[in-house]
């Protein structure tokens, strides 16, 4: 079973070393993140299909904006991991960013920032002169095509982001200083 | 460092699971156990004190009691452990036993049940037949010298609470069956 850890309780010290009311929750607390728990996972390993059974996976149907808006109004700033709920009250574990995802469109956000320890969506990774800056939302599944690896949740999240009304997806890196800033500067890939 | 962990985030899956909707926090999240950092600790050790600073530990002086009354206006059932918010938002460690009891006064409640592996407070520890069923608050003085080990910290406790202004204080057992539900029958015992 995944529960929050060390990173999410990490990442509320630091934000509150500066001031920051931050809240740390995983999907089950509240349960903020709510959805189906999948009854059967196919995995693919050298080439042959497993189905595996009674796996505590899932997938993000619901979002608690009620108690994401109430913290808001305490002034606090959710940081929110995996796990999520499943609609019987069982902790699943979610792909992050297509939680990201949602949670964004079910808040009605203008924009949403994905980080990664890359410059963006890159055309030959990993060679991070090849980055992809600006990608039309009407021509996404031709780019789908350059994800490598966890970048292909990534640029799902962010179609199901647009789908659900998000202006403006961003993909931003991680590693460089100010990532938050530079990324709402358009540095990275802006999927819109 | 003191991160919150696998017992609170279990609580919070069994909470779920029968529907009540619980939420799990640190003292640190949003700040609702918020404190001075001790800057210097004194501990005994075969009889001599050693002097420990740059310890993180401290106490609870403020309890965020709006973010705790927004959680349950929105239905969630807060399940908090430490640790704290220093008031330089650093973790801090302090004893569980003693921020329930500030939370307890903080949010006027009219009873504060603090469970443990006893029946209570035992005139002989560890003979249990020898529970002492109830305790005027105006005499806990004359109790406190049967509290061994960690139950010195729940006596603290419950006097501090109802210092605060909480009406009953009730240690009760942890291993029987309904334990909150007895515990309000005052099985245990009952300190007002």
């Amino acid at each position: 079973m995944v529960y929050c850890g060390q990173v999410n309780k990490g990442l509320v010290e630091m934000l509150q070393r500066r001031g920051v009311n931050a809240v740390g929750l995983s999907g089950l607390d509240g349960r903020i993140w709510e959805g189906p728990r999948k009854s059967v996972i196919r995995s693919v390993e050298k080439g042959r299909t497993r189905v595996i059974r009674d796996d505590y996976t899932g997938r993000v149907e619901k979002v608690n904006t009620a108690l994401l808006r109430a913290l808001a109004a305490q002034g606090c700033l959710p940081v929110l991991t995996p796990p999520a709920a499943s609609y019987e009250g069982e902790a699943v574990n979610v792909d992050g960013d297509r939680a990201a995802a949602m949670t964004a469109a079910a808040l009605e956000a203008d924009t949403l920032i994905i980080l990664s320890n890359v410059p963006g969506l890159l055309r030959h990774f990993p060679d991070e002169s090849s980055l992809i800056a600006r990608i039309d939302r009407r021509r996404i599944d031709r780019f789908e095509e350059f994800a490598e690896g966890r970048m292909k949740k990534k640029i799902l999240g962010a179609r199901e982001a647009l789908e659900g009304g998000v202006r403006r997806v961003i993909l931003g890196d991680a590693r460089r200083a100010g990532p938050i800033a530079a990324a709402l500067g358009e540095k990275g890939t802006v999927i819109q």
